[in-house]
């Protein structure tokens, strides 16, 4: 992991980016959330002209040993890899929106249970061939969770390196909404049951007996002693490299795009091990999965986006950021009252 | 007013749609509203392969007598002019939005209270200096208003001659929420008062005397016969064009995009004239306007957006329009479960 410190934002510019905000054409206030976001963006940049530059996507795989529980999901752990050659021929719904709005997309095995040939888009960071069952035993090594963690912070380093500012993740791996739903209990305190959705579509009777494996899951552990443990325990390697990328994207203060359920999961891991990190996110949508409202309200999060959207790949990220662009475009171009020469309230 | 009759859109390739929809690679409905967006888009142009093409913004902007009553706005009335000029110079925020989203923008004076000299990029259209204060007398006379109407479809035809199939539209007037209140009391029977909101930023005493002074309107018209006399008695030239621009959008089959309080005022008035108008609008965005909620369900619409905005100018419809091509370009581009050889559900 970097060495680098994560510092809340620097307030310096507060008052002044706010004054630049309220001197905009329109009356105040009346861009509402672009508003919020050019004001934090600014404060993340620590400039009066922020801007969104190279944004990308990354998008991490795994698989999890879960999946062996088969009802809590109605699709094959299959579909994992399947869905990685789909990302890679352009198919998937990501690729479609990271096209459409300009995003550098990059495809990680974070540790599919599938060998691919090398493949140019594909990043391969596999730690092993899926987790292992968390019913049974933690889902990965605590080394293994560090390899995670430094894989997903070297992915963003790289993309930095080339010049990007802004950045969100996805994710695909058939079973992670059961991980994600044990860290959100485990980091909220909610009990495991209204953390757990249907995830890509269990009925009711699936609803319930997931709930009794995620229930028996977190009976079957002690309570672990520190973050990195409990990412360990009920993670996935898409999740802890998700958590490693947060992570550096907020020391390298970029803007952080938080997806949905499974993105947001990574995100109180991270927040556990370093709070400020909270002052670099973007909400960039409400999922339809169960537990996400939650999550966003305990992190007190407004997302931009309520789309009824529950598809992972980060989908919820890439149609956040022409909102992201619009906020710092209105900032950076809009004309103020004195330069357009336009009278101000009277009251 | 265009011959051309408004029919409800075709239903014909509705399950065609639909199963196109369910076959791409995703749970199916997980791209929730995007998916209903693909579908409505699908039937308005009954294809399977809908596209946004040079989508566009027309701002009207327009005078009203009512800002004469002072308090019922804290801007004066020559910020309407002052803001067309600044719509031409590229400094408002529609003009911001426009310029990203690489959308069309046209400005019309649909009756501001200002001689401007020609600008090519501005099309006069002016019925009037403003209208009639209606606390006294009818906005506009029944010709002035059916003008208002023709104009308004005009500035549509020749957009769509252009192959624009996706239009917004958006207002600047001084004291026009003052005239949507109206109209929204007048055709969804809530009470005024309960249809009336601080606008561009009234405080609680102003937001009180506005309601007084609109009730005063009511109280001083007998209810019009007529959805074009209602709009006549209560509207603004920039409503009344507005309301002619959707109808003729409709008629030629164009995806209407609907911003906020005004312009939703405006469809109340096209659909009490033809109801399915309705069929060709998708709504942009809920707006932090008092009455804007209440008018969507009384509409039954599902805005795509809810960023607090209250702006106006069509800056919402702006905002929309990614959300319009993302929608199309999934339907069209995204792999199926066949082509790409996933495994769809096991259950």
């Amino acid at each position: 992991m970097s060495q680098r410190p994560i510092t809340p934002v620097a307030q310096t510019l507060r008052a002044a980016l706010q004054d630049k905000i309220d001197q905009k054409t329109k009356p105040p206030g009346s861009l509402g959330m672009l508003e919020t976001i050019a004001l934090q963006t600014g404060l993340i940049q620590d400039t009066l002209t922020p801007t969104i530059n190279q944004p990308a996507i990354i998008v991490f795989a795994g698989d999890h040993g879960i999946a062996a529980e088969g009802l809590v999901n109605p699709f094959p752990q299959a579909v994992t890899a399947q869905m990685v050659y789909n990302f890679l021929q352009g198919g998937a719904a990501i690729n479609v929106f990271s096209k459409l709005h300009q995003l550098n997309l990059v495809v990680v095995d974070a540790g599919v249970n599938h060998l691919f040939p090398e493949h140019e888009q594909l990043k391969n960071r596999k730690i092993a061939m899926g987790t292992q069952n968390f019913l049974h035993m933690p889902a990965m090594s605590l080394d293994q969770c560090r390899l995670a963690l430094q894989a997903g912070a070297e992915e963003v380093q790289r993309l930095h390196e080339q010049g990007c500012n802004t950045i969100g993740f996805g994710e695909m791996g058939i079973g992670n909404t059961s991980a994600a739903a044990l860290l959100m209990s485990h980091f909220t305190k909610i009990p495991v049951a209204d953390c757990t959705g249907t995830g890509t579509g269990s009925n009711i009777q699936q609803l319930t007996q997931k709930k009794a494996v995620l229930q028996q899951v977190m009976n079957n552990h002690a309570t672990p002693p520190s973050a990195e443990q409990a990412l360990a325990t009920f993670g996935g390697f898409e999740i802890a490299m998700i958590c490693g990328a947060i992570l550096e994207a907020a020391s390298l203060k970029m803007v952080v795009v938080i997806d949905g359920f499974i993105v947001t999961s990574a995100l109180l891991a991270a927040m556990a091990m370093e709070p400020a990190v909270r002052d670099y996110c973007v909400f960039a949508h409400c999922s339809e999965e169960q537990g996400h409202k939650a999550m966003l309200e305990f992190l007190n999060a407004k997302p931009l986006l309520q789309l009824d959207m529950r598809l992972g790949e980060g989908t919820g990220a890439a149609l956040a950021i022409p909102l992201l662009k619009s906020a710092t475009a209105f900032l950076n171009e809009m004309a103020s009252f004195s330069s357009a020469q336009i009278s101000n309230r009277t009251i």
